[in-house]
């Protein structure tokens, strides 16, 4: 349905510059936008495509918006605005109320009447679904399972036993909930199981990606606070608790018993090894591993940049001869102090003081 | 189905040293072969098993025939004609069309009378399935996705609404692909949901392996093209495009709006973070990082091999301390300058010039 | 149903300090116990929380007993002997035998009377069952797979043709046995596939965790040997072969045909080469890439530890500039040498010796 911009700037509380009477019904990169669609501009690397754009409305920042030659709706948070008119142009399909006859619904379920579950479902003993809660196709919910209003597991998605859910999550086709965490006794033998008897706790807001696996705790629960926002591909071990807010992105794994803080940003491939506690507000680059505790809010990386592939092994091999490196310097310094060349002062000696 | 080596050389276009009447009607290995039986070379660390092997025939390069005591089938490219062989003599069940009576099909779905509906599969409206396609227990298709003459779906593969996928194409068991993209913008009290309303569109004869995950376009497509072949676990971000022909190893994770080329050789576990450009014909080899894009054709590299911990732990207490290490060679090589036992050129000039 | 600590010491094997009519009745933390519950102190780490703990009784090794305000049950291996005694106050519901009414079974499969097959299993052609297995909801178990007795796979699993699985083996949910190795031929127009018609052979009291892949061999059959432990998300490629009682973290990754050994314990995020062989009894730390055989037991590393984001990147410049650093000391110690500041020996012939 289209929107006009006069309609849009004053629903999301923005300045219009332009035409209040024109109309967007869909989005559009600036790049490729034509009449009648809204774009946006966030990311300077794509200001270039702001001059020619096709597109009837851009969102933008104040900074901006004097090189915007069409109708300019003019945002300090271009972004959270471009993404909050984008859901009003692109409003989610809500599947009906009701349970698809191929479901199976375990008698002592409790399901909100305006509830949806989809095919192939199925809904063990004690689980309950709020106002809303849809249950996409093929979703398995062993028991006891509490999904809140308006929460939607898109498709394929497992809880195991006891998981609960909080309001207005979202959670993507394979992702599992609740399995065992990797908790083994080592024995003379091989290996003892320890039972996992604690569970999972989602709060509000939160969004889990396609095939992410969270694990059940094991004893105490494994928790999500409210709003977290999880990529694809992610594991979060036993235990883990991860604050209000942070955002982790694609295949990145968390061993057990380690508790992230509030408004983290966790980016791609991190790995954070188990026991740790990380401080409120870190940002942790790509493929680093984090193996120990961060108390100061901050950015840390151990990620390597990919270079040829002759120069890095030379660069590796190198690193494996440092220690030979570091003896060596510190001869000549010897040398050096010995022959009056330097000023004496041993460079190990001085490290260790700074 | 046993076949003459005199039909295989004659079909696939081979040289034949031996007898073309001997008949092969399976693959092994050169250790573990039988009579009857076909093997291969291709990797010059297995060789040392040729003189030894009971297959009834070995295909090989020109340069290993000599040291073939049994029938050969010699081929410039042996596993290529190998991997040609052993489809002829091992053929994939093809199951038989028709819609299993436990799947979900909506009424405004195509299907191509020969296309095949399994056990436990929901099809959505708008879904369209061409000739002989085959969707495998279990597989959850949203709504108006498409899905290519002779495309197989292999178990548990969620397509989510619009996702385009062409001919030929093989998606393994709990692949999911067009979930929404990691998009996410930062607002003053958490985090807003950008839609994600582009599609994904996978070519022909495309590979995606078990439990991978391909994300839908935020505006536009996710895109892969012809011939690209993805191994299992990996993660596509939105917007990625992937050339013709490019392979990718298991559990790379790829970030949004990145473009590879054509070609390309991604080795297990690589990270590529977002919006870059990767040339044609580039390889990357395994747990490397891509952070910036890579304008030449060339092998690229920054995974670190494994050593002992005790020598690793001083190499990285080294790595971390080399700021201080080339601060102290500097001042030994001021020393020496000023003492006349060097050239006098500070290294750093000349490291800057060359 | 409570057990006195009588009891559990007799059944185990423990030395009981204190009430042997006690009574427990499930586990706890140390700092979260309540009266009635058991906890356990194996990780010095949380040894702080002995003194005020509530538990009704604490595992423990005699080491830590003298310190404990409450009844002790004293074990050599605390850790072990709290799993047992978790898992007899916290047994595993087991489903009823039988086949759920949805569930699609061929025919021609053999179920055990004991078996149980959940709600929207297909189990084809061929498959065997054994006494007490349990194919949770939505499981495919696609044609002659073979599940031994007291298996169970949790909900979701895909097991491809002719996979096989021993006794007492519990898979999670979303894990994938079975699917095509990633076996492609370079060819002048792009791949051809390469068939894989090897299969999967898991042992006895093998865990494989939620969204783990194992594929099936190109030629002979990938082989998990009795008493694996493998946890999420974990790709292990065709032809792998995993010894006995060896335990693999979440997220690692194993290329083809690579041979690991007895008794290996891989940390979080390890990559893994193809081809290796890996001797019994190696550890490998968190995020390391394996490139190479590895022949003797010991512990090998290369993750890096995320330190600030500053000083990262002045490392990484440094590191990329090594050569350079080597060549200037190799400078100064040819300068030394001739003005008679050092003994002469260059250092990289002394590193090559050592």
């Amino acid at each position: 349905m289209p929107h006009t911009l006069g309609q849009l700037a004053a629903r999301f509380g923005l300045e219009l510059r332009g035409d209040p009477d024109a109309t967007v019904d869909a989005v559009a990169t600036l790049q490729h936008a034509r009449a009648g669609t809204l774009s946006f501009l966030a990311n300077p690397r794509y200001r270039r495509h702001l001059e020619g754009t096709e597109a009837t409305a851009v969102v933008l920042d104040p900074a901006s918006a004097a090189d915007c030659r069409t109708n300019a709706l003019v945002a300090r948070n271009p972004y959270a605005a471009y993404a909050r008119i984008a859901a009003l142009l692109h409003p989610r399909a809500e599947p009906s109320p009701g349970v698809h006859p191929s479901a199976v619904v375990d008698p002592g379920a409790q399901l909100a009447p305006s509830a949806h579950v989809g095919a192939h479902v199925f809904v063990g003993p004690g689980c309950r679904l709020g106002e809303r809660a849809v249950v996409g196709p093929g979703c398995m919910l062993e028991a006891d399972v509490h999904v809140g209003d308006d929460t939607r597991l898109v498709a394929r998605v497992s809880l195991y036993r006891g998981v609960r859910l909080g309001r207005r999550c979202l959670v993507h086709a394979g992702a599992v909930l609740g399995a065992d965490g990797f908790g083994i006794a080592q024995d003379r033998d091989g290996w003892v199981k320890v039972p996992q008897v604690g569970g999972v706790q989602v709060g509000d807001d939160v969004e889990i990606g396609a095939n992410t696996t969270i694990d059940r705790g094991a004893i105490e629960d494994t928790v999500l606070e409210d709003g977290v926002k999880l990529d694809n591909q992610i594991q979060v071990g036993h235990n883990v608790r991860i604050g209000a807010h942070t955002a982790i992105a694609g295949c990145v794994g968390i061993s057990g018993s380690t508790t992230i803080g509030k408004r983290c940003l966790i980016a791609g491939a991190v790995g954070i090894v188990g026991h740790l506690e990380i401080a409120d507000d870190v940002v942790v680059t790509g493929l680093s591993m984090v193996s120990s505790s961060i108390t100061k809010p901050g950015m840390y990386s151990s990620g390597l940049p990919a270079i040829e592939t002759g120069d890095w092994r030379r660069a590796v091999a190198r690193l494996h001869r440092l220690d030979e490196l570091f003896d060596r310097v510190k001869r000549l310094e010897k040398g050096a102090a010995a022959s009056g060349g330097d000023d004496g002062v041993p460079g190990d000696v001085r490290a260790g003081s700074a």
